[in-house]
């Protein structure tokens, strides 16, 4: 059994009852013993959101206009789980203002406005906790903050996505074309109708640079972040990472260089089997930390979904409860901090027309092994080089396209 | 960055010099600009260890009388790294009620008298943190404690002994029998030259103990958990395993069952490929854990070794100096708790003569797929029964053995 602290009921806001705000609702209802024993009581006062809940079994709890919690001092801690900047940016800063501690599962408002709303916090002596905005239900961000307190972190690799590694998992498990599998993820409610923000990997590259932020120090400006999505990923890419011993995942990534720069992306990858991320299938998401003591240790679980996200953001507002979270600070960077792409090696898995000559591409790349699935090409893997370099050496080439592969 | 609070540097006595007492030395001395900024600094001012230390290049720091260290009232915290129970249990008993907290590594020490030394801890205002006892550097008592604040914890599983783990890749991966994989563990260090704790299950049965103690708030005593090692594993076990699409690991698990009894035991088990744990390979260690809010989550990392576990026993270092050590207690539980053994149903793989008439082991086990890897026997798996039910049921036939297959 766990005693934290604290015997004080504390009285909370949940503001936007939609998946997340609901499913935090339900974890503090069904768990309420057990949570009570940790933290003396966590009880609901109010609950945020325009639509209609007279029919909800305690719509005695529901209002319409902010200001009610904001401005009633027995309130402590906000949970915001609206998503999108507005009004929850402005919400949240008017929070903290008020000496409120805010618990949020919104990544866009956290990637965008985090130093700023971190400052806020620590200004007003409360706090501002995020852990499920990355990585959904998986313990990610605390474990980075004080389990791995002692490490310099080197590295960070991810797999941030839940809708993103559903599709590839259809497409390399049962050899779905990426239309038919997003039309799957869509009808499974792991896709949004809209499904960009996944697919191209900005929610992906928000997640990195949540996490590289918390670990640098330093803001990491989603705009300036090379982010590349899984559209072009076809059966045949697939097909030959199987014939490799490899899967394609879509991968964010983030290294600090000896020179202090931050190479940080997001980009479909090619990695072997014997990397554990290879093997986080469907919605899961896993999280890879290289630590200068600990090697690498990893993260896994549920990426997204109603229960798992509502188990993070709890364990956030038990943390603030207990008095057992630390302080999260970053800030905006003096000049560029981020290595530029152009800058930035790789080994790349090429696609060429079976009429390529094979001794061409030895000299030119490298290359020793190639990887036949179908007559038209074949495939190979560079040495280490940067994009531009690639494009250059295979504009002499017909290419069907690359892929980057992650050591 | 991380700002976690308090601005005084602490000063500690390492106990022990050994693989991990080093270890927490370096990781102090290696990172410390690091974990001052986050601590505002910690100072080691005594090693104790009666080897002779006079080369060292911080030879002035040694001492060989526990005393000094314990009388010493600039010293807030010790950091246990002897292992063993004597003189570890004196040492910690005496440190905590003088008031300065115990980090420690001794699972062997946590298994037998966490209950009491929690409590002592707890009496004296002061805490005994364990994170390096369960699964070297991967933080899992922590994200338990934590970061699943705020859910019921049904089930953890784990690999949960490196040595063990790396015996079993090397006869699946490289088909070495147990006992070249066994010598080769201990060449290449990770086995003890008595490997008995870790190949009979010993050290994974201290390991799951505390983690169910944790979750259930109870003491639970190793000696009455059913605990099965690998000496017994052949290359046809492997063999068979592989040809269901499986693997066979140590697995450590407990499970809280729904009339409040706990079922926990450690043996080798078949895990199909599509449980993450199967791809946990060599020194590696591995935690799942359920519960009802997040579902499924795993810590991953290694399990062993100086720097990870250092690692693990600085960060709880770090946790007490910026007070975010949640107070962890178990008591003695009354009555059993423990599920009998003999109550436990599992599948079971089974090897019976390819004499046997395949349509008795249908009618008798349920079974309607046979593998064979070879002429003079096949396998099947068997329905839900017990042990004994199991037992009897295969005593009319002439069986080479069963394994438990993890569900």
């Amino acid at each position: 059994m766990i005693v934290l602290g604290s015997e004080k009921v504390v009285k909370i806001g949940i503001v936007g009852f939609g998946i997340v705000g609901s499913g935090v609702y339900e974890v503090l209802r069904t768990n309420s013993d057990g949570i009570a024993a940790k933290t003396g009581g966590i009880d609901i006062k109010y609950i945020l959101d325009i639509r209609d809940f007279s029919d909800h079994a305690e719509s005695h709890l529901f209002v319409s206009d902010f200001d009610t919690i904001v401005n009633d001092r027995e309130v402590s801690i906000i949970v915001e789980t609206m998503g999108g900047l507005t009004p929850a940016y402005e919400y949240t800063k008017k929070a903290l203002l008020s000496g409120k501690s805010v618990v949020t599962s919104n990544k866009e408002l956290v990637a965008t406005y985090g130093d700023e709303l971190l400052q806020i916090a620590a200004d007003n002596k409360c706090s501002y906790l995020f852990e499920a905005s990355v990585g959904g239900g998986i313990p990610v961000i605390r474990p980075l903050n004080q389990c791995l307190a002692a490490n310099k972190i080197e590295a960070i690799t991810g797999i941030l996505n839940g809708s993103t590694n559903y599709i590839l998992t259809q497409i390399i498990k049962h050899g779905q074309p990426f239309e038919e599998a997003l039309k799957g993820a869509q009808q499974n409610g792991y896709a949004e109708s809209d499904p960009t923000a996944d697919v191209e990997g900005h929610d992906a590259c928000r997640k990195i640079c949540i996490l590289t932020s918390l670990v640098t120090g330093k803001k990491i400006d989603c705009d300036k972040v090379y982010t590349q999505g899984i559209t072009n990923i076809t059966l045949r890419d697939v097909e030959y990472a199987e014939k490799l011993g490899s899967v394609i995942k879509l991968i964010g990534m983030s290294r600090v260089e000896d020179n202090g720069k931050i190479t940080v992306m997001v980009a479909p990858m090619m990695l072997s089997l014997n990397n554990p991320l290879s093997h986080v299938e469907s919605v899961n998401n896993a999280v890879m930390v290289s630590g200068n003591a600990i090697g690498d240790a990893m993260f896994y679980g549920p990426g997204a979904g109603k229960l798992p996200t509502a188990s993070a953001v709890v364990a956030d507002v038990i943390d603030i409860v207990c008095g057992g979270a630390g302080r999260i600070m970053w800030s905006k960077a003096d000049g560029e901090i981020i290595t530029p792409q152009s800058e930035v090696e790789f080994r790349f898995f090429v696609r060429v027309d079976s009429g390529v000559d094979k001794s061409e591409i030895t000299r030119v790349f490298g290359a020793n092994e190639y990887i036949t699935v179908c007559e038209d090409e074949y495939g190979f893997v560079t040495c280490k080089m940067t994009e531009n370099m690639l494009k250059q050496k295979l504009s002499t080439f017909v290419s069907a396209g690359y892929i980057r592969v992650l050591d």
